[in-house]
């Protein structure tokens, strides 16, 4: 391991405990990660949230066994150390990156590969909050549901950090029709604002109705879904011939009485993935592509692809920041500041 | 349309009325098909009967608004006339084709496109059996679960025409495991005989343990699958990582309470088609993809790959075809001689 400056014996980072409620997370203080050959050390500026953080905590989803115990799947910061087989990366260079947890920290470790250079006119702030979701959109949307120029994309939950990456994305990469689903009239100006095209405010209608309604009868291409079993029959109904439907959550459960005839008869796929499970060489696959495909974007379209964070708190002040991600009452992104 | 011999005035086809039993099937007469200018009209010598005839003979199936009434999806014979665009066949060819119906007849006519030369080797009788099973395992198991070489596949319902079908065209790609449920050992040695490598008696074994053990645990790449909702939850438990199920019948229904969940978690791929909905563009895309890929096949290995005809009957005694079809006691196909 390689660092130009010494590091410290000790660092502060976010220690859950055996799990529970937002009370339950508190500083602590302990030995800074070990690096692997192919590792590098990052001292961490930002941390985004998000929602499988909190399912951490609360106790209902173990990370990998082989992963950080501490929360934290993206950070921005200076490389601080790197590991013997990494050529990448120095010390001191600015990265985002996506991590196997331990973001919630002052230092925090990831594969050399999972790391990427912070976009161009992107603050670090901004750049903490990047990669968990252009890392599950990218891998959902465009690789597994191979949305391409000129399909319609729906997405559920428009105004979350997932929503937010996945209108900004279609957009950019030419969608025709971007429509979202979302709780109240708020939420759809903001996706709307994003650069969706049509909001329908999943309280008051059915989205299949409003689907169709937009689309001429023809139903969405792709549709990203985080909802799950009260959603699963409806999206087959909503999806267009040949439509694909990326399943990338189950917020509301994953079991449902289905008929899958429509999966058959209008020639769906229904596919769907969870990012941290991915073997390292597959989250590597995903930095690469980002890097070559999605990268060049937010030079060339700086305003049309930029997370939106909608609030920061420091390190010490993470149970306020997952209080407010529990709430639901956020659009896009919550960040810690360390 | 151009016709070197004069075409009769009528020709004999199976009326099924308003459908019924298999006695409700009898021999009539009337016109010879209309053809449109990009269609070509066959003289039928061998007509393969498939699963989707019986459904349509009992009522519970009807075709296409625009497609012939009379049963029967695949047909070989000589043409007898061409429409006025047509300039890849003329009279007097010898082809085997997908029709849109109107197989049970001395005349059928079918797109221009949909039709392909007789394979080299093959008989009449066999190539009037080739079609339907062709297609649909072409267009499912190849194109849209893609099957690759060094894969495993796994096919319900192996000793029938699909299943032979699978069996066969997955030898020859290369796929490095076949494994097939089959309701008995008969059927079983059959499907091992036409090249499985595995041989699952769904009757006594529990499919998904049996498949988790001939892969070491990890599971069928692609599942062909026309058994459905008994299956649904099984086969997403019987598939590897990245599997891929596709579904092209739900011959035992299409409804069950489902959990989704491995889907995600194994990041699965579910997917299926009927051939008889899709476009005449379509089609003519899968014929042109089967000529192209497969039919050079049936001259470099003329013994893997054939369709194993199990009973043939003249047009006459339609109604003892359908009664062997629904006793489901046949191995392989069952072709009506015209």
């Amino acid at each position: 391991m390689n660092s130009i400056t010494a590091l410290p014996a000790t660092m502060k980072f976010i220690d859950h405990g055996a799990g529970g409620p937002a009370s339950s997370m508190q500083m602590a203080t302990g030995a800074l990660p070990v690096l692997a050959d192919d590792e590098v050390l990052i001292r961490v500026a930002a941390a985004g949230i998000n929602r499988p953080d909190v399912s951490q905590r609360s106790g209902s989803y173990p990370p990998p066994k082989d992963a950080s115990q501490v929360m934290g799947l993206e950070v921005a910061g200076n490389v601080a150390a790197v590991g013997s087989a990494v050529t990448r990366w120095k010390v001191g260079d600015a990265v985002c990156a996506l991590t196997p947890g331990g973001g919630y920290a002052e230092y925090c470790k990831t594969p050399a590969a999972h790391c990427l250079p912070i976009p161009a006119g992107m603050s670090m702030l901004e750049a903490g909050a990047l990669c968990e979701t252009f890392f599950t959109v990218w891998a959902n949307v465009f690789e597994r549901a191979r949305l391409v120029a000129g399909e319609t994309l729906l997405i559920h939950g428009g105004s979350s950090g997932i929503g937010s990456t996945a209108i900004q994305l279609a957009r950019v990469f030419g969608a025709a029709q971007i429509i979202v689903t979302c709780g109240d009239q708020a939420k759809i100006d903001y996706a709307l604002r994003l650069g969706a095209h049509t909001g329908i405010n999943y309280k008051t209608q059915d989205f299949v109705e409003a689907t169709m309604a937009a689309t001429g009868g023809l139903g969405a291409d792709v549709i990203l879904d985080m909802v799950g079993a009260p959603y699963f029959q409806k999206n087959m109904a909503a999806a267009a011939l040949e439509g694909r439907i990326a399943q990338i959550a189950f917020q509301h459960g994953s079991k449902a009485e289905l008929s899958m005839l429509p999966l058959m008869m209008r020639r769906l796929t229904w596919t769907g993935s969870t990012l941290r499970a991915r073997p390292k060489s597959a989250k590597a696959a995903i930095a690469a592509a980002l890097e070559s495909q999605v990268w060049p974007k937010f030079a060339a379209t700086p305003d049309a692809l930029r997370p939106h964070i909608h609030a920061t708190f420091p390190l010490e002040d993470v149970a306020k920041a997952h209080q407010m991600m529990e709430s639901g009452t956020h659009f896009g992104k919550i960040v810690l500041t360390v």
